[in-house]
């Protein structure tokens, strides 16, 4: 807080409140803050009906239920008091801070991830070992994918991503984040949102597939194909596995983020389809999904022991199809380690 | 807009985006925001990569995708120009309110729900439909609690509530929203997190639980014990069940959200509970599992036709057992329509 010269921090919903406390604020009306003034105390103000939830660190922070007609805002300005430089949490619902703005006048902002992000970027040795396992566990429902344990053709992209995300959560992770199922053309949507469009024959389907598991989460991608398809797909694929490649060996310790983007995007616009990646090389991951440390360019931040992310290039010919290729990477101190390791072919099914 | 002295309204994560215009934001990293400046055209700023995903609705908005390498929020700026009164969703991200802030000097700010919010409060003849569609289906799953159809005994309340979520699913909601179990002495609790407590003979359980189907959402809340229990806790379930009834009976038009849920409050207080009811008496629902009116104590909104809300009194006694009772009710015309019909009765198993 003082490199970052802020005078409180303010964290509600997302998980930077439980990274520090270990307990996660319901996304609701009712507001759950934590007030970290600088060097001193911390409160943790409560819905008095959500007290009981908390396990209580008397060291960390003193809890401060409020009850349901008090106005919790007040009580949060109360706290704050006069300082006036707030970093505030990233997923804080926004009515909290426009009710919060007229008690502070003179104050200015900055984003809590300036604070607590550096503290969350590095994994340590236990964080590694969850997205691994839970990178295991993604590998195995991608390997039955890749074996045809998991049948495409006549189902539904609605049914198959039903059908993975069964397959996440009794693999063991305790929510399914997402379950991408995008055939033929809707591969071409990076985004897409699994529908009714049944699978056929001689197409290629892209799966996006990931959970939380112990806290941290799981992210991979593989493309298979429901038999024989435009050859162009499969020079497309081969240059794709190589940026993939590329990039994984690029995030050494001391690389640039954006150096490893530029690893994968200069084979893929070398072969011609750099129009078609049309998104960063990667994300940050751990406790959310997306987080820091962005593969991307303009992001100047230099790889350390322990930054975890995706690496997953992808090409995208509107109409048409659409690849992607996935795995989470944690750069370290002997080079990058892959917490996804099924196959990276492109499997005919 | 203008009732409510607003220059622009913007809207990003939350149900207000999806209500106006079909599409809902990801809840991520990537900025999506409908700006709607008043008595002109709307932009919606789209993440490149998620643009595929969203339906055109021309005379809605114009669609303006940011590539991975632009700064959505100087573009979000530069779409709101000189506009000052600024109204904003109640769930977006505060990061993006936080770099919004500086390029908006002299700027005020309140909230979107002033807006849009009495846009969603007053249900129609589809919304009331989707909303007794969604209760009938969790009416079902609590006729099979109450019968027996689902194993308490014996059970950790996690297996219980895992086996509520799949039955929500398999009535046909889209999402869980929350399925609470908790046996004795954590039914004081009124939030409490379903754990590894094993389920025994002769206690009290609380199952709260409800989804999203159809976009609309079920909410409801039913007791059992297993077996004998606590005399008082029987005298005191008698007060609940009147003071529930009470309050329904009161929810009609032209009645305030605090006179409802003073109907509920004065009968277990006057029964020496009052301390022990903790929360207010109910909560707005809709496309939200919670959202306007709230059944509490200062708030004078007077009922309309088409108002949604849940009633749900409770009775907490610390370390020992917890109660509520919960429907939720639509006020109409002709009264109050419960959009939950099952047995109300603390069922003996």
């Amino acid at each position: 807080m003082a490199v970052a010269d802020v005078e409180a921090v303010i964290l509600s919903v997302g998980r930077d409140l439980p990274f520090l406390t270990g307990y996660e604020a319901m996304p609701l009306e009712r507001l759950t803050l934590l007030v970290i003034p600088r060097g001193e105390h911390a409160t943790l103000l409560i819905p008095a009906l959500e007290a009981p939830r908390v396990d209580p660190l008397p060291d960390v922070f003193t809890l401060l239920p409020w009850t349901e007609t008090e106005d919790p805002v007040a009580l949060a300005a109360k706290v704050i008091g006069d300082r006036r430089r707030i970093a505030v949490g990233d997923q804080m619902w926004s009515r909290f801070l426009v009710e919060l703005l007229p008690h502070l006048p003179g104050a200015t902002y900055v984003r809590a991830n300036g604070v607590v992000g550096s503290l969350r970027l590095q994994k340590d040795a236990a964080e590694i070992a969850a997205l691994q396992a839970a990178g295991a566990a993604v590998d195995r429902i991608a390997t039955q994918l890749q074996s045809g344990q998991i049948p495409l053709i006549g189902r539904t992209e609605a049914e198959v991503s039903a059908d993975l995300s069964a397959r996440i959560l009794a693999e063991g992770h305790e929510v399914v984040n997402f379950a991408i199922v995008a055939a033929g053309e809707n591969a071409a949507s990076p985004h897409h949102h699994p529908g009714p469009r049944v699978i056929g024959p001689n197409e290629i389907v892209l799966c996006d597939f990931g959970g939380t598991m112990a806290g941290y989460c799981s992210d991979i991608t593989r493309c298979v194909t429901t038999g024989d398809v435009d050859p162009e797909i499969h020079s497309a694929y081969a240059v794709l596995k190589e940026a993939q490649a590329a990039a994984v060996a690029a995030a050494q310790l001391g690389a640039t983020c954006e150096s490893v983007d530029a690893a994968a995007r200069d084979i893929i616009s070398a072969a011609g389809y750099g129009e078609y990646f049309v998104h960063r090389t990667g994300h940050g991951i751990g406790m959310e999904a997306h987080e820091d440390p962005y593969i991307v360019s303009g992001n100047t931040t230099l790889l350390e022991h322990g930054h975890a992310f995706s690496i997953e290039p992808g090409i995208y010919i509107p109409g048409r199809w659409g690849m992607r290729l996935e795995d989470i990477v944690i750069a370290t101190e002997r080079g990058p380690l892959s917490a996804n390791n099924a196959d990276h072919d492109l499997a005919l099914l």
